[in-house]
């Protein structure tokens, strides 16, 4: 028996709701013991969107101990309270500030269960940034919110987004800022930080001494202060203050090369476990080559494991039931291998 | 009857001369009418490396019209005067003003061969940046030296680097320089410029309007301005200029997807020919995740075709005839693609 994962709703308008009811109905096996942090009736209306040709279910439940008992294919919802009522009444694919509250309820609802204990995982279906604002939530993104909910007092917990997918795992240094702004946060402390919650996560993939390559910022890493000094200056005494520490950190290597070296094929061994990158784009740019349909968005550093499919509400195609769920499959398959810290491959 | 190819030399210390031995070894197609520009001792020193169970012939040709004469895996070697006379009894693997200096030697050779129209492409082999500065030249490596010899009069020609594979085509706005300085070197001008290059060479992959995408330098192509302006203040501006003249140009792309998009692959048509990135990582990443040995390397703006493999003279091994010919094979088969002008795929 697999312990519970919580899937959040997401923004009800968006292809959130009709990703996890596609996963559902293709009955895939790590979907037992899932259930969704949400609405019945959302859940419902995203049921109809399939054109499945027998009904999906969608049972509320009252307790996670009920899990065990439903039938395969029956989608079990958590149903939140204080939800706007008409919200599956609402029109698919548009912002609505009643829509972003329900997404931010779901997701405070989650974290609270995650933090009880009562779940292994949280999965979270995609918001929408300009829904959140319109609902007056303070927050950008999932991973503010998640790390202001975790927050024990006033300490947020440091945490790094991990992209990965089945040949390669990514963690970044610095995300959603402008290159020139990014160059700037590349401080020893940054990539010190980087290395220790890389290292501490390594368990959640079933390596408890995770082989970290990190990448360097510039071209050749430097070719040796030619093109830059960060690496010197920056990278190179964050490594070492890591490996002080016992963490297994190697570089600065030349980033046009070093995913390629942590690439896992099963023609070849990899050298490296993880690659810690810079900027956002040297890290993304190798994960999502192979097709964002595969890649996984994992927030390390929480007190929960906490994965994403690599994809937005998709306003655009929400309701028609043509949403690709190989993305949030792979959420779920990579919350279950965290959870029981089994190796990938 | 395929047109000539010129091999260069490349340092007759590194692995370039048995690298382009295993390809006249391996009987190779499309080694009919190449050839070697370079000395007849060292592309002997260099079959002895291979180990090959016949002995490779090296036959030195005084005319280009001899090559279709030639039996299959002879090396035919365009020799050139004035070469040390001890090349080959130098110890491999070494940095040798003397060895710097016949990389040079064979490259003027080739590119004067060029120049003349008498050869179809220069495919160079690799040259050690060292040994180049030991034998007193003033470039720093093999695309300013081609300038420089193309150069009409003060004019040298403006070229960008681009990298390929079978999936994948990516031309530079900047190469070899701290991720700061590229920043700076990302003007209105620098893009036009690259967008005008790669468009005019599209004809030689067979596309006589190549479909462009343009990736942004931030992440998310600057989100609308909120993480960085140079999308709006100089791509864009730079793509707009270019579309006027009738260029395909497209974007700018948010960096991390834009190269998926312009992948090639069996199962799927790929959206554009050929990705501009603004910076030496965001374009070689792609590229090189797939394996360095499928790489070629190709100036685009010099007056003729030059491909060459995409890594270096690998010093630690040459001499062992254990190094990898493929990246050496794909930069000729590109040579005789971008010749004819035919699409790749």
């Amino acid at each position: 028996m697999y312990p519970p994962i919580a899937f959040t709703l997401g923004d009800p308008l968006g292809i959130g709701p009709e990703t996890i009811a596609r996963l559902f109905a293709l009955g895939e096996p790590e979907l037992s013991s899932c259930f969704v942090v949400g609405d019945v009736a959302v859940m419902r209306r995203a049921t109809s969107f399939l054109r499945t040709t027998v009904p999906l279910p969608v049972a509320q439940i009252v307790s996670l101990s009920d899990l065990p008992l439903l039938p395969p294919r029956c989608i079990p919802v958590w149903q939140v309270q204080g939800l706007s009522p008409d919200l599956a009444g609402l029109p698919m694919g548009m912002v609505d500030a009643r829509a972003g509250r329900a997404a931010v309820t779901c997701i405070e609802q989650a974290v609270a269960l995650a933090l009880q204990g009562a779940v292994a995982a949280v999965v979270t279906a995609p918001i929408h940034k300009e829904a959140l604002a319109a609902a007056g939530s303070p927050y950008p993104g999932h991973t503010e919110m998640l790390q202001a909910l975790s927050a024990s007092g006033d300490a947020v917990p440091p945490v790094r987004m991990m992209l990965a997918n089945d040949e390669l795992r990514v963690v970044l240094v610095t995300i959603h800022m402008s290159l020139r702004n990014a160059i700037e946060a590349v401080t020893f402390d940054s990539v010190l930080q980087t290395l220790r919650i890389t290292h501490d996560s390594g368990t959640t993939w079933g390596q408890a001494r995770p082989r970290i390559a990190v990448a360097g910022l510039n071209p050749h890493a430097g070719e040796g202060g030619l093109f830059g000094d960060e690496e010197k200056r920056v990278i190179a005494p964050a490594i070492k203050a890591a490996r002080d520490e016992g963490i297994d950190a190697h570089g600065p290597f030349a980033p046009d090369t070093v995913f390629m070296r942590a690439r896992r094929r099963r023609d070849q061994a990899s050298e490296f476990d993880v690659v810690v990158a810079m900027t956002h784009d040297h890290g993304l740019i190798p994960v999502k080559y192979l097709g964002v349909e595969q890649g996984v968005n994992v927030t390390l550093g929480l007190p929960f494991i906490r994965t994403s499919p690599d994809h937005g509400t998709a306003f655009d195609i929400a309701g028609q039931g043509v949403a690709d769920a190989r993305s949030m499959l792979a959420a779920v398959r990579m919350a279950r291998q965290m959870e029981m810290g089994v190796p990938e491959s």
